[in-house]
Formats: C-alpha cells, sequence, structure tokens
C-alpha cells in the first residue's frame, strides 16, 4: 500500500479540515482553504461545489464500489455473504487515507446539526442502492430491506469506531468484527 | 381494543391527513386544517407547532415507550430480547390507529425532500436513545450501537411494509416477523 501523497483535491481536503478544526467549520471560507492548500480559489471550485462538500467527497464513489461488490459477488452467496462483500468494498475506499482525516470530520460533522442531517441523507440514499443491488441479485423483500438497512447500521457503528480509534486501525477487520458481532447476537 | 375514537387532537390529525392528500402538503394551511376538524386555528396550535409537526406527532412518545420497555425487561434478556421488548412496545403505540393514516403519512413524507430529513433525524435520536437505554442495562459497545441501529432498521423496513398494507394488518407481528427474519439471515 502506498503512502497517501495528496495532490490539489487531498490538499485541499486537509486544509479543510485544518482550518475547520482550528477557526470552525463556520467562520472558515473558500479563499482559506484555497490559500493553505496552495491552489486558487478557481481549483477549490473545480473540485467542490462548496466547502460543504469537502465534508462528503467520496460518498458517491463509497455507494458505487459497494453496489459493485453485491453485483459482482459469487451466485451462491447468501444476502449477509453480499452485505461482507459490500462492506469489504467500503473499507478499500478508505485504506489510504491518513486515520486522522475521518476522526477529524466525524467530529465537525458531529458539531453541526445541519451536516449531521446532509449525512443521514447521503446514508439513507446507500441504503437504498444497496437494497435495489440486493433485490437485483435476486434477494426477496424483506430481506432485502433488512440486509440493506442493516448494513448501514453495521458501517456507521464500525466507521465511527475505526474514526474514534476505538477499534484498531484497520477498517476492513472493524467492519468484518462488527458484522461478526452483529450475527453473534442474533444466535 | 376498543374503537379509534378522535378527539380534537385526532381529528386534526385525520382533516391534515385528508387535506395533505385532496390538496397537497404545501398548499394546505393550518386555517384549512382546523375548519375540517370543526375546531379553531387556536386549537390547533394548542396541540401542535405547526403543520409539519402534525405528521411527526407520536414521535418523542413511541421513543419513550422503546426505552421504558427496554429498562422494564427482564434482567436475564440479551441484546436482542430487549430490542424484541422495545419493537413490541412501539407497535402498542399505533394499536389503536386507523390503518390508512400510517399509509398516508408515508406518502406524504416520502414526496417532500424535507420532511424525509426530518424523519431520518427522529430516527437517528430514535436510535441514540435506545442505544443508550442498552448501555444502562449493561450491553457493552459494539454490541449496543449495532442492537440499536438494527432495532431501528427493523422498525423501518416493517413500518413501511405495514403501512403500506403489504404485511399484515397487526404492526407486532410484522415487527416480530422481520426480527425473526433477520436472525435468520444471520444464522
Amino acid at each position: 500500500m502506498s503512502r497517501w501523497e495528496p495532490d490539489a483535491r487531498g490538499r485541499l481536503a486537509q486544509a479543510a479540515m485544518e482550518l475547520y478544526r482550528e477557526r470552525g467549520y463556520e467562520q472558515t471560507t473558500v479563499a482559506q482553504i484555497a490559500e493553505r492548500a496552495g491552489v486558487t480559489e478557481r481549483t477549490f471550485f473545480r473540485h467542490f461545489a462548496d466547502k460543504r462538500e469537502v465534508l462528503f467527497d467520496g460518498g458517491q464513489a463509497l455507494q458505487e464500489h459497494m453496489v459493485a461488490a453485491v453485483e459482482a459477488a459469487p451466485p451462491s452467496e447468501s444476502p449477509l455473504d453480499l452485505l461482507a462483500a459490500a462492506l469489504d468494498a467500503a473499507a478499500g475506499q478508505f485504506a489510504e487515507m491518513p486515520p486522522e482525516f475521518p476522526r477529524r470530520r466525524q467530529e465537525v460533522v458531529a458539531a453541526h446539526p445541519a451536516l449531521q442531517e446532509r449525512e443521514l441523507i447521503k446514508l439513507a440514499r446507500l441504503s437504498a442502492a444497496l437494497r435495489e443491488a440486493l433485490r437485483h441479485r435476486g434477494v426477496a423483500e424483506p430481506a432485502a430491506g433488512l440486509t440493506a438497512e442493516t448494513g448501514v447500521a453495521v458501517f456507521r457503528v464500525a466507521f465511527e469506531r475505526w474514526a474514534a480509534g476505538e477499534a484498531g486501525p484497520d477498517l476492513a477487520v472493524v467492519l468484518r468484527d462488527s458484522l461478526a458481532e452483529l450475527r453473534a447476537l442474533s444466535r
């Protein structure tokens, strides 16, 4: 795994997260983020619609990778095995990210109700996309809905623990452990 | 079980739901809701803060009943048994409601992104309250978080199916079946 070498987009994301922590999210401007990253404002807007979207960058890619993993899994897989494949794909998205990045991001989101709402909407969309992918794989209702909602539940709990540094450095392992814990609870 | 005999609050809720369907949510005014229910606007505002809150009335009571059920369950219960008790308590909240009420409500909420956001926030709060109640009952993390999130997932999927008339008339049975289905999936 190569070291995370930020390009302009990565530098902008890092600069934004630093400034959100130092000055607060509300007080930080796009001009300040661009300056800290050593690029122009125009470059910022080539990568992000606004300062909020820096925090939600990657959400669409995350969803696409999880859906693709469900679609690509072997035909014999059970609904929860399809979910496990999706969670593995999710972990891949964060594999090269510096660990302090998601923790700071979670802190900023947790401190602003409007950002929490945005987060909830993104997760609801992720659940709907996973449900649709599971249906395409022949999973009937209510199993498809339950598996998708459960998948997002596992992702939320595991990601929160991983970002807080409470559960080891490897998100893939934390996700697998959380799904195993849920299976154990259900026995 | 007695027939649902609406008082002023119940009549206002029914009138609101009829008008939201007939004229659309945006176009309906509090004055129209009060007139249809045969009460004054002042009476409306004694029961609801605004026309949006008619749709979310009972959310706080639902949360309190589910938390109380977790607190009151026998000491030996497993996390998923505590969850089952909470889901039974949730069903009790809807036992005397006319079945078309939740279906119409779901339709109105589904048609308005701002109402969907409000719904997601309420469900996130419910999850946080259940998680706290489970911790108080000695459930460790991540089991408490996983069980609470899973509980809300089961509630969402079951409530949606029940409100759409896809899963029989008794919400308690639909909730229990959904939890059983999740357990079966996890095997």
